[in-house]
């Protein structure tokens, strides 16, 4: 008889990151740069390192409130470095970290194939309210 | 005197698509499939079709009104088909289109990254938590 324990091909489950699973961190994270203006804010910032100011206007329609709350949320995460430059007034620089550039440029990747697809979206959307 | 128009180079600005503009179709497009739980629906669709009841299992946390109510949205956006079989109970299956699948892989290649990142975003947030 074979008493040795069952073989495994890794380390148990719950101690695999896993994006479906509500308590991972993955998840956790996955939420923070899927937001409403934080995928915005890491695009813009795959675009190369902007003053609070500028990613405000290139972000068309975030509020002050709400961009900075999502830029703590991605500095917080690791996405973003925040540098404060001294000048006069003092200047605030906001920069993607290597993990905040490898989710950029998935995220810019997916920004391409909707902005592309902008005809195909309408007509799908027209054929579906026209059938409801 | 040179009278001509000025040369541009291709179509005026508020005729190219831009998900960074809060008019555009890529923009609400985006918004839908960055949601909270259409990221994760897509991203299970993407390991191939699904009942609805399978796809619930498979996102976890996710209530059955926000399920359909995410589902209707991507099909709205022509991302997901909706195929009833007219089996007894009648069956409803969930697939991707082409344009869903590209999305679903851009998505998964974020998750990817995030699940792999899992120890350095832990890391990061205990940090900032520290420094606060």
């Amino acid at each position: 008889v074979n008493t040795a324990p069952e073989r495994t091909d890794g380390p148990p489950d719950e101690l695999v990151a896993n994006v479906f699973k509500r308590a991972c961190t993955s998840r956790a994270a996955l939420e923070d740069v899927t937001g409403k203006w934080a995928s915005l804010a890491l695009m813009a910032l795959g675009e190369g390192s902007h003053r609070f100011g500028e990613l405000r206007r290139h972000v068309d329609g975030v509020s002050e409130k709400m961009l900075s709350q999502t830029l703590r949320a991605l500095e917080r995460d690791g996405m973003v470095t925040r540098t404060v430059v001294s000048t006069l007034p003092p200047r605030v620089d906001y920069a993607l970290t290597g993990l905040g550039v490898q989710i950029a440029t998935a995220l810019r990747g997916m920004a391409d194939v909707l902005e592309d697809a902008v005809p195909d979206i309408a007509e799908a959307r027209e054929r579906y309210d026209s059938e409801a």
